[in-house]
């Protein structure tokens, strides 16, 4: 229970370290005669890769996976698959300064304070980059969910800084329209302006925080499980699980606070043409109600901090407890939205994967 | 895995619907030689409470809580320890309208969807009348943390409408400061309005959503697990599976979104005279780095949506699918921030005693 | 996770001790629609009721099961189940004795040392008490299981002392044939012998052991994990967490280690009329294979020690560490056999009820 | 839950094929501060190792680890530990026969009926090749045990065919004693008639079955829960996971059926020069009472069967459902005994880690 695993029925455990051999995953519980191969893994881990652009880190990692079981003549087995990623940019560097002091709003004093010792390569377990093996392992509950109930799984950048996107309709949004730009902003008008933005900032030698959002279609209604395990709460420690996320909501989600009863319910209408089922026709409930998907799109939304990390010089301590400063000299994001994208949509997928095969062990289908 | 567990070293498992014979909590894990009886429970169950004052529901539970194992003597064995709730004011009502409508905003559609049938008792299982028995576990887990750790787990109403409190220091907010008004709001300038404004909600047959902020004192450095149990994803998971949160954030949350770097990061500070270790001053980080805890207040807050029963007529839709409308007969919360801080002060010192032990496993104390 | 949960997806959670105010199960996982009153429960709950015969303990207790939660209109709704069973039998005791003296073969040392304090009332936790509501929730189990596929399982005693019963075909051994008589051996020849040695036990003041056999029709192939969860590990498992149990074999059993591969395999043959599969004739291998079900009848066995406790003095220690002797004066059974077959029926019956959902959740039915 | 972990509190988690690139174990829970190398896995490997002698099979793989992650400046970091041990010998071989056929005794047919298709390549997941990272996670186990406690695992071979060994006293058996021969027998006398029984059952093609006995001593009284994560229940899943194990005992074992309660009972008695607490002399209970170490070696016996595969013909079906024979080709051990050894050791130390923390968790040691 050290917290390396994750899911119920569609299940990860992953290992590995920033500067160490590699990082693994093992999937368990995937259904077999999935058609899956190395293949797959490779537009997500593209998209997450460090070194993809000229607005996030230059370290440069090809993040090729080698599926070492569970998959045989080109189809998942039934039983467990494991995915190596080997680390290839272990730079040689000059660890002294990191060493010993702890960088503000990283994880070195919290290391150090759990396990009584510090893993000061580049972060060890508590870097992003063992996000790598979690976007391999979404990579496989997307091809599961589409096959299964033609669900899509699309994230995208809402906003940096001050600057917010214009998406009217979340559920239109397209990976070809994610992928149109390096800042993964569908709002072509806004997304040069958030390029530049970031690129000020790495020339300002700081960082700037944004928001994603996170668009399901394709849920069936009936998903998520009545108390603990509601989709909403397994959705929000899923998001929440990744490195910087500081905010989860989903649907109308904070502006709710202003709202009354009358404004914000979301009324149910028939069935008709476009939509064979009964449903709403705002979507101020996220497409969760009692925390059971209702079969609109689930929409999310995560604020992500600013790059701790920074070339500018910050006060801090030293192990020994004295005042000093740190400039960090590692390669590092502006800004970590671009990136976040994929990682999210790893989170969204692997969650709605466990509870597709929850609802199923269940229900029947 | 049908979800009604939590935690996993200090783990409760729940059962019970609004309106059968009563609710259960089975709470595993426990340590044993705690002091604990029924009155230990009483304190947290009354705030829960419906009925306890005239901006809440009306419907009237005494919540008596009967301790059915796992106490000898006074102290806890180490065995697991049941609790049941029996339900009283199971008044008989007139079910026509609610069972065969979905009512907006709720989760018999959902219900409906995943199960095949509905439990339109009050909502069944999705009722929040389920969240006693949670409060009344939360009540064991802050009296373990307590006596283990010096661990306080306060929450209140930051939030009612457009109604924002002022809260200067949340850290040092006492149990006292929130019960001295019946909205529990700490500033009590502003409690005033609020009692107001929901007493108007009512009266105008409507409702209203608000913010709730929940802190916890004295959590060492070191809890929580680097990657998917972080502090932060187990804590957003928990309130996210409370009835009617749409958002969780902590520390500067959705604020971020628009920082720098070097605005946002807390710099760690040496230790003086008040704080015997190295820490932070500004606390923008919400009490926890890389989703381990690092010493500091942890502090979140969680957007709560108005009720969705209404008094009043709104359009919907019967399980035939065809157009109608409801008006809840029920006695409901015409706000439901007053009887969440218990709430998701339960979820709160829930997440933290596991982690408590979680830790003790892996490092021994 | 201190062990009071048993399963994955048909899981359950159980609390209560042997003097306290009752024991009480939560089951979760259970499919919607199937039929449950507490009548179901009746029957199995009879047959391990203490009381319930000339050869068992005198204790008497009507274990009427109460349902709290999880059935509605006479079906189940596919939320947790709780059953309450109180004590009755709860006779004010003279403890002096048992107090301060450990029991041979008894838990009391054992729970001494772990916990570092002493439910002595009857053993506490550690009383077979406990299995009352195993029983309960085996019979939603047979119920679930006996619906979606026509399993049924059934035990008998097949040995006391040394007595052992010709019971040429497991498979065709029904239920009424095992309550034919109140040692529950379908060898009627040999049931009456093994009654009276039990009674001979019980007026020479000691007890006796004995073996019982646990046989489960109508399991389709491909039930169980590969791995670690193999089918034979998980009934392993079931049945050696019951009181008294010390072994445990299936099929040829300890029988194995003195024959060849070329006796003990049992070859398959086509289908036939009689069996529409591929299958054995022979069954060495306990219908189980690689630790998967082949659709061959399982079979189990357990060795079942004598009851510890015993009217004649034996020596042991008190807890100041002091030679001293006990007696119990309790009401105990000279031989547990009778009463085990229902808790060993029940431990079989929610193994398969789990892998059953368990298969459907990766497999689809 | 697909059955690829076991343990709650140290956890491993597997995946890997006979015949695939590899296999893989991430060990979660292990505390910091371990020293850990691959060194210290390769003793336990070896004795599990095909190859390694004239009575095992001839399969040729070195078995090397590579320790992935968790394991910085030879200690163990606190982080999930991840380590991969490639497959060397993946013989070209002629899968015609066994691709269609099902082997009598193997999981063909079962893994067949699960999946719906079947991985040939030597048994696939099914292989006990997979057994080779339960080995080396042993180790760790073996290694966490012994500084944290003293406890020491030690396996022999107690039985092959009808030779049973002299082991008057099982908890003084070393490993020097067991590995003082190829069978793994600490009785020389019959050592050496094992061997050639052995030996004589490779000339004839066919294969011998036996028992195998594991003692643990050191275990501090206390470990175990007392439902269902009894210490002997968790042995007993974790022997029955292995494959080949048909029957699994503790203490008296079978024997107990046949025994009274003044005969079984072991009496305690008080501390003494050589014990310093109150313990037993006789040791019928195995170590275990209520399922709860008691301080006395803990003594369990496996029994295994005969190797399923022969290089003589056996009567069988083909996937088509019609009668035909088969004789492995392949490279099979003619008795399972010696290499059966380690592997049941690794077993019982990870169950006996697991324990550990988990008192740890619960009662702070």
């Amino acid at each position: 229970m050290a917290g390396n695993s994750f899911g119920q029925l569609f299940r990860l455990t992953t290992a590995g370290e920033s500067h160490g051999p590699g990082n693994v995953v093992i999937i368990d519980g995937v259904p077999p005669g999935l058609e899956l191969s190395e293949e797959d893994l490779l537009g997500d881990l593209a998209r997450r890769r460090p070194g993809q652009s000229k607005i996030t880190t230059q370290r440069q990692e090809s993040d090729q996976p080698e599926i070492l079981s569970g998959v045989f003549e080109g189809e998942t087995t039934g039983t467990s698959i494991a995915i190596l990623i080997r680390n290839q940019d272990q730079r040689s560097r000059d660890y002294t300064e990191i060493k010993d002091k702890y960088r503000p709003g990283h994880a070195d004093l919290t290391f150090d304070a759990k396990y009584g010792h510090r893993d000061y390569r580049g972060g060890g377990r508590s870097s992003a980059r063992e996000t790598s093996v979690r976007v391999a392992a979404g990579a496989v509950a997307k091809k599961m969910l589409r096959q299964f109930h033609g669900v899509e799984v699309v994230g995208y950048v809402r906003q940096v800084g001050n600057l917010v996107a214009n998406v009217p309709d979340p559920e239109t949004v397209t990976l070809a329209d994610v992928e149109s730009n390096i800042v993964r902003c569908p709002d072509s008008a806004i997304a040069g302006q958030m390029i530049e933005l970031i690129e000020r900032m790495r020339s300002e030698r700081d960082s700037i925080g944004g928001v994603s959002e996170l668009v399901a279609t394709g849920v069936p209604a009936g998903w998520g499980e009545p108390v603990f395990d509601k989709l909403k709460a397994d959705l929000g420690k899923a998001l929440f699980s990744l490195p910087a996320v500081l905010g989860v909501e989903y649907g109308a989600g904070f502006r709710v606070a202003s709202m009354r009863g009358s404004e914000n319910n979301d009324p149910f209408v028939p069935a008709d043409d476009q939509t064979p089922r009964i449903h709403t026709v705002s979507n101020r409930h996220g497409g969760m109600l009692g925390g059971i998907s209702s079969g609109m799109p689930i929409v999310l939304r995560c604020a992500i901090k600013p790059t701790s990390s920074l070339p500018q010089p910050q006060p801090t301590v030293n192990r020994a407890g004295e005042a000093t400063t740190i400039a960090t000299k590692g390669r590092h994001d502006p800004c970590l939205l671009p990136r976040f994208v994929p990682m999210g949509e790893a989170m969204v997928a692997l969650v709605l994967a466990d509870h597709c095969l929850r609802q199923r062990a269940q229900m029947g289908s």
